[in-house]
């Protein structure tokens, strides 16, 4: 290794409220070890190490970014094509970048293990860490990821409050639309929102639990008539009973069968009215729950920085090839510690809501969960009533 | 007057983060006076009123009910049928209310009037007040109305915190769906998020302002052209050119010409990709926007607790069939008096966005309306960047 290095920062996928804090820990970390010279953020994610296009962080004021949701260099969707490594390798090359920090999802951490071959089959020394980021915490092998805590905080919110305004004034069904659209951790979040017997929500749906329209819509009525109202939290991704996206078949008309509709909550709010007869309006604050800086968890700010100072730490012990991960930690207090673990044991595979954390009617989360849930996301407080 | 009296409160109409600010307001005043020996609250609003369903509040708990969105006592958007009236003032005689405070919009305010005039028309003292609350902002002869304030808070965050998502990463065009469906007080708050020149909501239409889709999409492409993106905030209710819903026409197949499309903002997304060739998304945060307690205004949570203390006294004077209003002080710093103004010069009058406030590009507010709407949201923070 040459004795002073050039660390590089790419963001992938969609961002945060808390993405920019792992950048802002990578930074720091990077700034209490002298054999760093330089930081770069690629402009756009892959687009920027393809282009060789990079935001100088190397003395910027990047600790004030924590509280900032989105991402600062920009993310970015684009893959990365078997003829533009040779260009991006090339790229990493002349700047010298031996450390490598790759922020994303489990399919970005495919591209994170891409470019660890890529660099070991040419022989050029260079340390790939990935850094877990996603709202839906679909990683496997970390106990959550950041980003989660922050989203799941911001809907269980929603949840609670739009529940208190439909307990005020019907329509009797209330539909909220959760982001996530294979795997049902957010939606499952709502639950915190409840602290009274009828509180909502009422009915949780999870993609990992496909659900025929005649159950949901007996469940509403089932519902209705103890509570006087429904509040049914879904997700954006919700299956039908043979696996298709709910509404996909009824709703032929507009989407075609196998299309995601892109209102779920539309949807599904429309066939429970034309099946029960119910009014029934949905809500749909889409990627606000991704960005709110308001309704951040503190806990998952803290860790999404803590996760890019392990990540630096890991590359200069010679790591790489490794995603840094949050290990809970033994005891009634809730602690984490960050580890690793191979990118090849988590890049690709998609961590779906666990079967034994949903409840056997199949539309609602168990107390277990709850109990695991809770210390990330923090209090949501009861609302006091007469 | 008997020597000791009893006093209703009756919501009517769609929450707001401080409609039980108002309630606890009413609350705290009437046990400030001995000669008010019970309150209640009519449940769910001229249900309640009509069946004699009320909550008792005498000795109940309210100060801490200010912090909780909703209502309650539950409203209602239920009209009162000509042959119900009897029965109503049947009701208020037989439990001695004399002091009545009707809580709502400018709908409302004629419902208010309406049982002040049956009152005096049967010779029974009542003193009836109007207490403003909604969102919409659209009640004249007041400043503001309590409801506003934080309704515009919230979505001024969210726009802000959503434009830095999609700062980060695209798609090129974002649409915010902002709660109002005939005046855009609410949608013209959003503005709040500007910090840079280059900060989102780039575009603001306003349905005061009806937009040809041709119009909107060439605002659409000479602000993608300059920034790289674009965010659309509009409301539920924007018109078209002629004064129809927007989309209403070119969206015929799903909706009935001049029947309101329930999703603006997906609509609007649509047309713009089609015409553009732009890809679009739209967020709807629609009831979380008036239910969200985290981002309720301070200002606002204040003035609407006075309205409800205003409105106590102003029976207790003898006052009948008026709204209390707040009136802007003079001066540099903000501060707010209340007074009361006749229900005839409010009932069923909708105020609309002043076309002043309007810039000429007729996509954007002017600074005279910032400076005005400031102090009642309170600051909306400029997210750090690079």
């Amino acid at each position: 290794m040459p004795s002073t290095q050039t660390a590089v920062i790419v963001h992938s996928g969609g961002p945060t409220p808390v993405l920019n804090a792992s950048l802002a820990g990578i930074v720091a970390e990077c700034r209490r070890h002298s054999e760093i010279a330089a930081v770069y953020g690629a402009r756009h994610g892959n687009t920027g190490l393809i282009a060789d296009d990079f935001v100088d962080l190397t003395v910027a004021d990047t600790d004030p970014l924590a509280f900032a949701p989105g991402s600062a260099i920009g993310s970015s969707r684009r893959k990365i094509e078997p003829n533009e490594c040779e260009r991006i390798l090339a790229n990493l090359r002349r700047r010298q970048v031996r450390l490598l920090f790759y922020t994303g999802g489990n399919g970005s951490m495919e591209t994170a293990r891409l470019l660890d071959r890529l660099a070991s089959d040419a022989g050029y020394e260079l340390r790939v860490i990935g850094i877990p980021k996603t709202i839906d915490n679909d990683i496997v092998r970390t106990d959550h990821t950041p980003g989660y805590a922050s989203c799941a905080r911001f809907f269980a919110h929603a949840v609670r409050d739009v529940g208190e305004d439909n307990r005020a004034l019907p329509p009797p069904i209330e539909v909220v639309e959760v982001l996530g659209r294979n795997v049902g951790w957010v939606v499952a979040a709502t639950a915190l929102a409840r602290h009274y017997e009828d509180d909502p929500p009422h009915l949780i749906y999870l993609p990992e639990c496909g659900i025929s329209p005649d159950q949901l819509c007996a469940d509403v009525e089932r519902v209705y008539r103890r509570v006087g109202r429904c509040l049914v939290a879904v997700c954006e991704g919700q299956r039908d009973a043979s696996g298709g996206w709910f509404g996909a078949a009824i709703d032929s008309a507009q989407n075609a069968r196998n299309a995601l509709p892109s209102n779920m909550g539309s949807v599904i709010a429309r066939i429970i009215t034309e099946c029960t007869g119910l009014r029934a309006r949905a809500e749909r604050p889409g990627l606000v729950g991704r960005s709110s800086a308001p309704l951040a968890s503190a806990v998952d700010r803290e860790e999404s920085w803590r996760c890019g100072e392990a990540g630096v730490r890991a590359a200069l012990e010679g790591r790489s090839g490794e995603m840094v991960a949050i290990e809970r930690c033994e005891g009634t207090e809730y602690a984490s510690r960050m580890t690793t673990v191979p990118l090849e044991l988590v890049a690709g595979i998609e961590r779906k809501f666990p079967l034994e954390w949903i409840a056997p009617a199949r539309n609602d989360v168990t107390a277990d969960f709850l109990n695991w849930l809770s210390p990330l996301v923090g209090e949501v407080k009861l609302h006091p009533r007469l």
